[in-house]
């Protein structure tokens, strides 16, 4: 049993699209965002960073589990399933990850801080991350132009660049003209698993709302 | 023997850092990042993403990694120094990395443009960046409080931080009053291959002004 705790965000969908295609027991415990609660000495008693994703196996001495990158290798590696066995591969699968990590989740972070979340309009900040954005949503479509996938099969790195990908019309970037993009994309949302794993920290959130306490639901 | 594409950037030491720690053996290309040679057809055939460093493994059917982070992990079990085996502890070893390729790295980088780069000074986004960057820096000096490592012993995520967090002053980020942070910094800096990895690139740009072209320099 995986104790997962987590937010309706990319990041979070991450997770609990990891363990529902893993096929791995979880229960969900919603962290609301706007209250702070990952700021609370409980939460960063697990993540001293104060931010979700975070993953308690109980199958494995309450191991604690932090980054959402992190647990996605941490569940493949539990699970045997999504990151390949083979050495070239497995690197690749991490090189794409890695490109998540550290390119398409911080930048649309960023684009969406400066397009939606600030008061103060700043065109230059607002077209830098959305330029980057696009930039780098043409760097996987001309990937998946001879791929399938981003790594032979559907592995980790697909899903982590997907959760953040299906989020582009809130970062105010397009997809349009990048048919390799959009098909990879279309055939991921066409996956039973991966649309549970983005509906179930929505669900929590409005459970969260319709009892006005932090919920802890069984999968 | 390892054919590292690099420059003098915190994400380029990275790998000429882990290169030296390992004892394994290299070949530096330096990348002209004024010159747009990150961007040429040759190197995009190595990377699509057009980012340094990038790394060819001679001894394994020249085997092509990018980003940092898969970098470091792929030297590290190439080598089998610099992440433990042990499941648990290696998954902490991730998580650190995964921190500073989602964390620090982005951050500072951004603080680095707004702060520095860009003619126009935005109050809003250097403030922005700088305070996150000061926020993640507490975490670290918080954690190291009680570890002399981020985790155990020396790891890749050690190095992966330090070679970002060493820079903080080119971020105009203080490190006043984070004593573990500072004494973490100062053990790593008297590390005699920490110390070789951040000078390679250096050395070698400096051979590139004096040849006036892109240099190949073994070690």
């Amino acid at each position: 049993m995986i104790e997962l705790y987590t937010a309706a965000t990319p990041n979070g969908w991450k997770a609990s699209v990891a363990l529902e295609e893993m096929e791995i027991d979880y229960q969900v415990h919603g962290v609301n965002l706007m209250k702070g609660e990952q700021k609370q000495p409980d939460f960063l008693a697990m993540n001293p960073n104060g931010r979700i994703p975070v993953i308690i196996d109980k199958a494995n001495d309450d191991f604690v589990v932090f980054e959402s990158g992190a647990i996605m290798i941490y569940l493949a590696e539990r699970s045997g399933k999504f990151l390949p066995k083979d050495a070239k591969k497995r690197s690749q699968v991490l090189q794409w990850l890695m490109f998540q990590m550290g390119g398409v989740g911080p930048m649309m972070g960023q684009a969406n801080v400066f397009h939606r979340y600030l008061d103060e309009k700043i065109p230059v900040a607002i077209h830098r991350y959305q330029n980057e954005v696009r930039r780098l949503f043409t760097v996987l479509d001309g990937h998946l132009s001879h791929n399938e996938y981003l790594v032979n099969d559907y592995s980790i790195a697909d899903m982590a660049n997907w959760c953040w990908v299906r989020t582009y019309e809130w970062s105010g970037v397009s997809i349009e003209g990048l048919a390799n993009l959009q098909r990879w994309k279309n055939s991921i949302e066409d996956r039973p698993a991966a649309r549970r794993g983005v509906a179930v920290p929505n669900k929590i959130d409005k459970e969260d709302l319709l009892k006005g306490a932090k919920s802890v639901v069984t999968r």
